[in-house]
């Protein structure tokens, strides 16, 4: 039980009587008013603020995972706000709590596997033969063991996917399509020879693809769609407020799913 | 049981195979590279782009909330990470579970109190005398039944606020800095004078004041802190992977803390 | 900045290598095998065990409160686990976020209200027309502001819930139906008198009383549903996995939500 | 997207105006007063009640899993209530969002183990030999890929741990120690000979042994600790209310981490 006491240290922000200070600069003079509430995300994840190019494509990542509808997660924090309007964070944490491995998962699994095709020290080698190379090994890879590559395909957005499209146009445009973006292309086109069917990039795939670029960690990758999903999350539940669907949706769940056991009432 | 069906409908985004359209607006072809995070959250909550003015204040608001240091949302937060750091997700969603009433309700707490003192549609027929009067009296009613004024008062920001100032010079700068950021000043100088001691305006109170000048309803005030601190959340959880301080947080706090029942081990 | 340090103290459990003690209790030795999952509940909260009259009574209020069928809590724990299933934890947090003001907090105000009407400090002393004269006052408050009274009234168990009848009459037979549960019962019968409708005391009306007999604080009281809907949730997740019904709850709330905006596809 | 409607349907519970049924238990008549919560938890799960020896063993799991001191968890759900005391439920669930692979996984891992090893169908043949066999190649396989054995050593409680034993004791008292246990005793034998140290069978290797034994779904097991500590984490948030400690934990952890930035003020 004599435990060696280490230290406890965050070097993320400061603040005295007089100053608060983020990632080394002053809050009030240096940040409101200046900086963008995207600049001010990539400010808190990497400790410096973005080049304009950067910037562009970073917004764009984020503004991408703000809305997907009446999600799953949507419907989670509405229902959860049907029972504790007084808890507004609540609600939002319970929509949050929903992006796993099924829905946001696949942006973390493209950039790992992006990763661990191409690790970063070898990037700068990476000619065109090499990347098709890569993606031929990959791709065979995930077929031999009948696994799905993540950030390929979409249940709705055949034959492409138009965020996909855009999110690599811009990233054209602002000088950060480098082997990721160029690896991720190649892994689509294989599988998509290999399938014998449409297998379109999807936003997941194109973000993951973009995060490398950025040399993110497939670590944080999923954290964007939690930032971007809590702002969505507020917007659905401001018109749950306003124009409720959750406790309907209840009734007619409640209904259907015990009418085969429930007896009609005399 | 004969219960009578209610449609079901939300007017905040759809998407078919070739389009996905958030508030009215094509996601791809409208949103991307062309709208800042930031201002996409202001689309998401009131349905229009924000003109340039509000959208550097509404950044500002943002901006202010993201980053509070090693809160004890940030702590429970990286707490919860080092017991499932698969599950990223449900830690920020923990973290964002105790913004409630102590913490970040004050916000709302004083937009409530502006907005009941000065309906909007009085808003626009209240000069300085009015503001006066109205002050008065919401002072005279806080102290009258001994509760704190929201948005007042901070315990380590003395005797300003600096984010306080910052927005509110903002505000004017931008047009933005209208009767309800007046009221609060007044409130501010009043509760002053009555208490005998500093009480700032702090940053709640001034976002509260801000939002009244939006137009937001007081409801949804709180979900820009939740939003805000989703982005600082995630910076806390990459940095908790990088040096990890929740497990001797843990040690430390057991230890300590049944230190007066348990035993020496001989 | 010269805090004072406040001691960390917590009395409910400590171990050593060889001992693990929980509310001065060896678990090995006293507990496991000895103490069932309710008693040990009881335990945790009150600090004893309870005496057989009271493990009935409260083992049947947990037993009550373990599940509702397909309600806003386990239709959210259920979406959620549809996106991350790898977490049936977080699931269940999603699911009991929604346990706020609307659906359990009932409990805690009908406490609240019981304990107000009647101080613990002076509950010996109340006799029938004591009781007779608190229903009174406290019915006549509710209808003077035009407030529901707390554990009146249900939706659907009408004219009476079965429930509350079954927990009065086990509070009975334990000895544990004293002055709080008569207030409630007198409450009830003047509410509808007031009202002219059947106002039936519900299941969350006689926890309400019948945590005044047991003398818990209001503060907990919500604490008991869930802890109990915890066990429920888990229930339906279960089920979840093995006859899934989120995802197409998801799709039919998305088409038929949007579509009033979303257009034909050719 | 002309999709095929799929029915709704669940089988826990349903409810009519006078009647509320459980697994096909009158939940007033049948249940309540007649069965405790830990029986009721184990109906809600399988579809039956259990028999008296299954009672013993399944209260004694949850009663294993209820409290495990100033925890992660524990201190998160804390931390949760400091901000959010008005929603206790957001605090639980703070709390329970950190269940994970780290803490509480092991029992799932377990339980995965034991039943990859020795298949349902196959238990009723597993003599002696087949059973060391079977302990051989899982030990084997897992230190050749340097993992560790999930259910196997504890950093405090060496060289044994109590609760596995005392639980392992139950099983056999109650008929409940079949090939599983058997299989997860030899398993922990062998590692201990093979790793040169002491390995022993800790609490969740215990429980997940055993709930091979019920024939539980390891998908579900985790699902016991998460019932479990919302008992707990109850407890912990109801000690917070009377003596808290998380502002203090707090302000200690924010001033030692930031100290090494954050100027001496003059």
């Amino acid at each position: 039980m004599a435990r060696d006491r280490k230290p406890l240290r965050s070097d993320i922000a400061w603040s005295t009587a007089t100053r608060i200070v983020v990632r080394g600069k002053d809050l009030p003079d240096e940040l409101l008013g200046r900086v963008s509430f995207g600049d001010m995300a990539f400010l808190e994840v990497t400790g410096r603020l973005p080049t304009a190019a950067e910037s562009v494509l970073f917004n764009a990542i984020l503004v991408t995972l703000v809305e997907h509808g009446l999600t799953p997660s949507a419907l989670a924090a509405r229902l959860t706000y049907a029972g504790a309007p007084e808890s507004l964070q609540a609600a939002v944490a319970a929509g949050l709590c929903g992006l796993g491995t099924v829905f946001v998962g696949s942006m973390e699994g493209a950039a790992r596997m992006l990763y661990e095709a191409l690790p970063r020290a070898q990037a700068s080698a990476a000619d065109a033969p090499v990347l098709d190379g890569l993606a031929h090994q990959v791709v065979a890879a995930y077929r031999a063991r009948g696994a799905a590559i993540p950030g390929l395909g979409h249940p709705i957005h055949k034959p492409v996917d138009p965020r996909a499209l855009r999110l690599f146009e811009l990233a054209g445009a602002n000088g950060l399509a480098g082997c990721y973006v160029e690896l991720m292309k190649r892994i689509g086109a294989q599988a998509e020879r290999a399938a014998g069917r449409a297998l379109p990039i999807n936003a997941t795939g194109a973000i993951g693809a973009i995060c490398c670029e950025f040399g993110f960690s497939d670590r944080i990758v999923r954290g964007f769609g939690v930032m971007a999903r809590a702002v969505g999350l507020v917007a659905h539940l401001l018109e749950e407020g306003e124009r409720p669907l959750a406790l309907e949706l209840w009734h007619r769940a409640e209904e259907e799913a015990t009418a085969h056991v429930r007896p009609a009432e005399g």
